[in-house]
């Protein structure tokens, strides 16, 4: 990899999500040289990615140039790569673009969707880990109603109306809470000669609840706010296989449709190396509380690829952006106390509370000790939202068309954007 | 095909560009039964594709859902779907998703690119006539200086750092304009460890000069805009071949490049029938002076994809957005006539003028008999886009980051985003 030599020690960041960017634009650039590694050239902004699913954003608004975060940093080098092996004896990390080697090492690469090894679900089911996903599952969802126009077969229509969400985490519910509004406000106007009363949003959770890690309040009205809004929710459901359109559950239910959408687990992703041999609950590298791993002082997991084990936290940290943040802007401070000879500290997560939107004017929050829930819920999230979004830019163009779409539920994004198709040319000749 | 049976006389429309969706938004449907059928479920603003292809405007903001425009219209319908055949005889579509009778049929399927017959040129060069194609070009001229930062191949990072446009219209000059900006005021606080002085620009054109179509003063003052900002321009040159990255010409030069961007021609684009037989220049379908085809008087071919052999007309009429959009406009009012028993009128074309921005500050426009160029230019061009667009939301949003770009150059577009790439967890396994 062509990487300028400089006569400082090299700290490689694999991964530039909510904990690698921050690193990246922390890190005090007379003590280290600092290389940012992403398969991609953008940074995602995972919270709204429902929103980009649900015909509710751009995905360019949600989406943020690395590059363009670097900018005037010296000594900070981006490269669009795919690490495939970290070589922890030799101090390297091998990418399709070339070896390089580190000083210091921060994997950051996040999670992957976790299917709990049923490959047919894995198969045939719809993620949204990634803009692309999210992209895909736009087309899909608007692809079904404009195919639901052109069949008699009712089986299949019904298949084609019927949306099946599994998993009822803020994502899950999120996005069964844009369908519904989607179903309620949008498509039946779009859709002048199709019964969208015949639309189904289903979200089952294997839990007895849903929102399982918010209280019990908040849990609950949100079932409430979902339940007034259409959708049907399975608690203690778990779903068990998926093929020929049919969803089994552990239960005496089953369900006919399309479209399934996993939010049901994450796991811990990382390429593979020395570290995979420390691996704890939900497939995350076990780190100590300075968030380096075991076996090896000069490599660090931070956000969802690493769980810290100690015993301030004895089940680690949530899998949250907002953990991801404040472990990337520890790091850098720790990165730079240790190159001043500094003493360092271990990570204290500050817990911000949790929330999540189900429609508008619909919210749960639970911020320290206040829970709260409604319409001032819904305004904080959207303002905790817009800050935490990256670039000025992409706070105006997502708080346009909140302001649009509160007001007329129509923001005109539902786009099929599709590959390539030839032209009418190639079937004349 | 779903299409309800109502009493009345049913219009098809293929097509929803410029033409197809004003006839769609005109007619009076207590005459007709309209059905709208095109292969997405959006019009493409395709003068503004090659901001999208330079990351100047997102893909959203240029696309506008078609069942949206349609929408509180009755006996109005949208289908998603690719017209296979038309059956004149019979008079009948078949598309994808089933046959379709029609009583009044409108072809309104516009113009693919034209490669003159070169087989290698079609295959290796990236075309700009859809928001797929935009979409592509981005990824692709982003992707370029990646790959340059990682090789130590000179000649192949020549290559990537060279682009070719094929033909100086008004989108191969316009995309060169946008280029020029990208490679002087964008890229190089993007890539501070590429020097930017090794991108070209080339544009080459068949003609003794640029925007060949408009008048000697608008196209020498374009060339003078272009070679200010460091693009060259190779006139009376024909692109004779293009492979392993050689672009090879009628004359003594050729170009080592990896992109080559096909601008330089366009022909008429229809699904097959009866109607191919009255084939005009640039595969135009020939119509009378009330675009009817020869053979029926119940089949019309609007815009680029057909061309009215009149005395008034003895060229036809240019490929440009106007004209379909006149006709569109036109046809109308003439169905409407036509249903009403009135008499009709033969179609006349209003020129309202042709213009071309190359950058900031600089355009050249011909509106009636006033050329002028420069700053006034280029804000009517700003000015007449923004009006063109579909949507209000659209015209915010692009008009935002017009306003943007303006000050700072810099509005965060540039995402490649590309199909799916497995997780790290697949390596491990």
């Amino acid at each position: 990899m062509n990487i300028p030599n400089i006569d400082l020690p090299r700290l490689v960041i694999i991964g530039a999500g909510f904990a690698g960017l921050q690193i990246a634009r922390r890190m005090n650039t007379n003590y280290y040289q600092t290389v940012l590694l992403d398969k991609n050239n953008y940074h995602t902004f995972q919270p709204l990615l429902y929103q980009v699913a649900s015909a509710g954003l751009e995905p360019d608004s949600i989406a943020y140039p690395i590059r363009k975060t670097l900018r005037n940093r010296k000594n900070t080098f981006f490269r669009l790569a795919e690490v495939q092996q970290i070589d922890e004896e030799n101090k390297q990390v091998k990418t399709n673009i070339g070896n390089l080697k580190f000083d210091k090492l921060v994997i950051a690469t996040g999670a992957c969707n976790n299917f709990f090894g049923n490959a047919t679900i894995e198969m045939n089911s719809l993620p949204m880990k990634s803009l692309t996903d999210a992209l895909n599952l736009r087309s899909k969802i608007l692809g079904n109603f404009e195919k639901a126009l052109n069949t008699n077969n009712l089986l299949e229509r019904e298949a084609l109306m019927n949306f099946v969400i599994v998993g009822a985490g803020p994502t899950g519910v999120e996005l069964a809470g844009a369908l519904a509004e989607l179903k309620n406000k949008v498509l039946p106007k779009d859709f002048p000669d199709l019964d969208l009363r015949k639309m189904n949003i289903n979200l089952i959770e294997g839990a007895p609840k849903i929102l399982a890690a918010m209280s019990e309040t908040s849990s609950q009205k949100a079932h409430q706010f979902l339940k007034q809004m259409g959708v049907y929710i399975y608690t203690d459901t778990l779903v068990t296989d998926y093929k020929n359109n049919l969803v089994l559950t552990n239960k005496d239910i089953q369900f006919t449709t399309d479209t399934l959408i996993w939010a049901a687990g994450v796991q811990g992703d990382f390429p593979k190396g020395k570290h995979t041999e420390l691996i704890g609950k939900s497939n995350r590298i076990i780190t100590n509380e300075f968030c380096q791993i075991k076996t090896s002082e000069d490599i660090f997991v931070l956000g969802d690829a690493g769980i810290i084990q100690s015993e301030q936290y004895p089940n680690g940290l949530p899998m949250l952006a907002s953990v991801a943040m404040q472990q990337g802007q520890y790091l850098a401070k720790t990165l730079n106390q240790m190159a001043a000879n500094k003493s360092i500290q271990p990570f204290v997560y500050n817990d911000k509370g949790t929330m999540a939107t189900i429609g508008r004017n619909q919210a749960v929050a639970e911020i320290a000790k206040y829970k709260f829930q409604g319409i001032f819920a819904w305004f904080v999230w959207m303002l905790v939202h817009l800050m935490l979004l990256v670039g000025f830019r992409n706070r105006i163009v997502v708080f346009i068309n909140w302001t649009w779409n509160y007001f007329n539920y129509n923001n005109g994004l539902r786009l099929i954007i599709r590959p390539y198709r030839r032209p009418f040319k190639k079937n004349v000749q």
